[in-house]
């Protein structure tokens, strides 16, 4: 098992015996259980850059249409200039989610969301996530886990909002 | 300019001229313009599997939570065993979309979506796409377009839905 293997176990091992546990490749801050949340509470991630090459690889695996893919047919299209797949935009949110901007304990386990694009992602965007806890529901039949509902605004280096979305998450309680 | 680029210019030109377009990589068959497509309209996709390298190596970049990276931590997880990223989910049922699976005139615009996820995607899982338009709303403000609301459900081999996504999408007018 290699070495990364291995600080993922200790990770996982603490997260199940119910202590903290850092994000796999996170900055290690503290972690919330659903008892340590509260409605209105905010976290901001850090952040990082959507390279146009990138944009081009991601939208070639996953969504290739003429407007992430080349940058003249882009510029005659809808989006008026290279964007990037909202899927792209959505996959690296999460990634800034999970290295600590949205630091829950028992990691990030969506049940479901609302999410829409109010603008275009563009090459050399620097994205960061706004996140704010809107509701937390306890489970009724599992004691040991509730929902929290929280809405993600991720923004851009101008701060303008390129996404916005209301996800439902499985968070674990303290025992 | 590459062999490829050009058959996308080519998508493009006949997009914008108002023709049907092939998708880039897709069938090449019939394109829908919203005058096109009625309340109930179904349609299904390719069918693509989503491998166990690449689910890994999805979640090392975009979110790199144990569950998705190691099959003996998974196991011990809230997922029993190696699952997707939900993100690596909803990429890959994007390309089954855009490859013919909700094959409209204009592309896949996505103006805002409902998601969730049912049950995991597991390591060689071959899903499909099955769509169906739920709503059709000419644009007041704009006559050349309207907002079509489609609800795709992504299911694997043992045809059980992994995906059920209800997406508003811009969709252009004949003209």
């Amino acid at each position: 098992m290699s070495e990364d293997a291995g600080s993922v176990v200790t990770a996982v091992e603490r997260l199940y015996a119910g202590e903290p546990a850092d994000a796999p490749g996170g900055a290690g801050g503290e972690r919330f259980f659903l008892d340590d949340l509260t409605v209105g509470q905010r976290f901001v991630s850090a952040t990082r850059e959507i390279s146009k090459a990138r944009i081009m690889s991601f939208a070639s695996e996953f969504d290739p249409q003429p407007f992430h893919l080349n940058e003249d047919l882009a510029q005659a299209s809808f989006f008026k200039g290279l964007a990037a797949s909202g899927w792209h935009t959505a996959a690296l949110t999460m990634r800034l989610l999970v290295d600590g901007g949205l630091p829950l304990a028992g990691g990030l386990i969506g049940a479901g969301l609302e999410m829409e694009w109010p603008r275009p992602t563009r090459p050399g965007d620097m994205l960061h996530v706004e996140s704010e806890i809107v509701a937390i529901s306890p489970s009724k039949s599992r004691p040991d886990r509730g929902i929290v509902t929280a809405r993600g605004e991720t923004r851009n280096h101008r701060n303008e909002v390129v996404q916005i979305m209301t996800v439902k998450l499985v968070v674990m309680r303290k025992s």
